[in-house]
């Protein structure tokens, strides 16, 4: 969680290229919060009648901001993002709250709207105050310098112990009409997201009410972001939002979304599940990127529990380090799960490879495929519970000695 | 998990010297199992009358022993135990099973009992088959050997990756009579008991009918292993069995046990605290002993499992691992637990000084003695959660370098 810079993931994916989205305009800039000489200030500005949606995180002492936004949502109306790095404004009592309203209320003056049409989100060191002047005082030259740009240099400013920077981009057609989502994600560390994740930001000129975006948004947080984990701790700080500018000309969506967003929903998923898949890749510490995928549940929610409980688990995790396909941990992950699961209808693959069946190895098990698999960037861990039709896929790392050197150095 | 040795715990604690518990004949032995040259297997044998107390891992997929040791526990009485390390006998199918029955009926053979009065426990490799007759082949040699001696061979008997072996003794009255208690502890990794723990086997002189000395156990095992994690990965092989021979002759204690046991269930609690203690001084990687109290929860239940995401948190046991009195990602686990709690309410404290109150840090904290603190092998870390009266400790290890050495290399 420290601001030095480590090496680049080996699993690192490059920036796409990032078009415009029509209505946003965006700037990135300097407020020396915590680092010198690197931007740390990333803003948004939206035009009149953008709608909102967000998920935040379930943690129970979330940060200043996060209540801030979470408040601010209830108007379903956007016109500005504020997003910090360096510091994290959590666990800073008064002083962090009135450093939200603070900035809040600069930002709504220099774009001429509401406060609560302000957005705020932070990321970085926790229980320090955040600097308020030294913020309050960059707004206006960034808010000056907004423009509209693709997301790459905001997708840098937001970055702390991220290797390399995420964004993703599809298009999708609303009643015939093309419009664009694009994204943007920071995170690598403090990555167990619970009904949102790290920060991130998503932007669409789509024109879709606000209890529409809402409910694609939270349902495609679950299958994305909702389904990694590097290190099983869940953030203060979590926070993804989509703004919907509406500067498409597209038929009128209804409040309830519905059948003319079935296209929109699915380049969403894309773009969600892209960026949570890069958080994934750069897990501190991270070699590999690890699919597990659980069939044979008694529900989907079960199947969901069992592989986070194999995606936590740090002798799976370290086992994968070690390129050992220890079947025995994963076994153990999947009873400690407290779901219901019988070691006798139990079956394990690793690499498309069944190894263990109904409760004991297979007969004449040749280790040689999964030995190779294992020492290739990606690992895939199949379980089948033997028990009914749930299921569920989730995606973490390894666990390495480079999370250690991460996590267990001063924050200084 | 694997066999190689390892540096001593710099948290080692000596084995004390270890009396004999009248009526309990023990012998250890080599059946190489999976070591060579290195004793693996270790019995002991009670007198007729002898009760016997046992907890189990309630991970959903346990180890054929676990499930013979638990059936058998329904008849109250034991003549015999056969411990092995190396394999644990666990995902092993029938096969498995087969090799349990097999080891009850030689061992039931020898001492002249029925298969259901001997108790097994296997600890090492999952996934593996147990070479039966090896184990088979040495019991009557083994069983030759039995002696009523101290423990500290069968200690060192049951280690896998424990870097040192682990015991306590304690005596207690009970109407007068003095009674020996005297137990051994396995355990370094793989280590987050839910019931029970590693394993863990007590003897005791003391004539005390099943049903008590079973709930005597229990209690005694929710404050001591129950309150320990090394690593958050519930084994499928923790045991916990306590054995009383009946040899003492002291005033009989009826089947419920009541105010006579008042004074053994002092001593047995204390043996489990040390034991307990011991497995958490030996997790693997352990470089600091972190104890972590929680009060001021709505309820203990929920202190407990605050305590546990503080103490399972990567972050956290890396942050200490660094020395880093990192308040912060504290305040995250708080919160992560999914526990009442009101950020504004709770107070941190390191080696006995507040850092943070009531929701931010404290006014004018001077960090000098918490650094000093951090620099100790042993950290004491308090939380008050500010809302209730329920309260908890528990203890666990830090997260290093040696916990990604010891699990990230392969098996072999």
């Amino acid at each position: 969680m420290a601001g030095q810079a480590h090496p680049v993931s080996p699993l690192a994916l490059p920036l796409p290229e990032m078009p415009p989205v029509p209505g946003v305009r965006v700037a990135t800039g300097m407020a020396e919060i915590r680092y010198r000489a690197r931007e740390d200030v990333m803003a948004m500005a939206f035009p009149a009648g953008t709608t909102v949606a967000g998920v935040f995180t379930k943690n129970r002492c979330p940060g200043a901001p996060v209540e801030w936004s979470r408040a601010a949502l209830k108007g379903g109306k956007a016109r500005g993002l504020v997003v910090t790095s360096g510091n994290s404004n959590v666990f800073t009592g008064r002083a962090g709250r009135e450093t939200c309203a603070r900035t809040a209320e600069e930002a709504a003056r220099i774009l001429g709207c509401k406060p609560r049409e302000i957005f705020l989100a932070s990321t970085g060191v926790i229980g320090e105050r955040l600097p308020t002047e030294k913020l309050v005082g960059a707004l206006p030259k960034v808010f000056a310098a907004v423009a509209e740009t693709g997301f790459e240099a905001a997708a840098r400013a937001i970055m702390t112990t991220d290797t390399f920077p995420k964004g993703a981009v599809r298009t999708a057609t609303i009643g015939g009409t093309t419009v664009t989502i694009a994204g943007i994600a920071k995170g690598s560390g403090m990555i167990a997201p619970d009904m949102a994740t790290m920060l991130s930001f998503l932007a669409t000129d789509a024109k879709i009410p606000a209890p529409a975006l809402q409910a694609l948004l939270k349902k495609g947080c679950d299958r994305s972001f909702n389904c990694i984990t590097v290190d099983s701790d869940t953030s203060t700080s979590d926070t993804v939002m989509l703004f919907a500018t509406g500067a498409a000309k597209h038929p009128r969506v209804p409040a309830e979304g519905g059948a003319i967003l079935k296209d929109f929903a699915r380049a969403l998923n894309e773009v969600l599940m892209d960026l949570a898949l890069m958080v994934a890749r750069d897990g501190e510490g991270a070699q590999k990127l690890i699919r597990i995928e659980v069939t044979g549940a008694v529900t989907a929610r079960s199947a969901h529990r069992i592989a986070m409980s194999i995606a936590n688990s740090p002798l799976v995790k370290t086992a994968i380090a070690g390129e050992d396909a220890n079947w025995g941990r994963i076994v153990m992950a999947v009873g400690k799960a407290g779901e219901p699961a019988d070691r006798d209808r139990l079956s394990i693959a690793v690499g498309g490879v069944w190894m263990a069946r109904e409760g004991g190895v297979v007969d004449g098990y040749d280790e040689t495929p999964v030995v190779a698999h294992m020492k290739g960037r990606e690992v895939e861990i199949t379980v089948d519970i033997g028990l009914g039709r749930g299921k569920a896929t989730v995606w973490t790392c390894d666990l390495t000695h480079g999370y250690i050197d991460i996590n267990g150095s001063y924050r200084s």
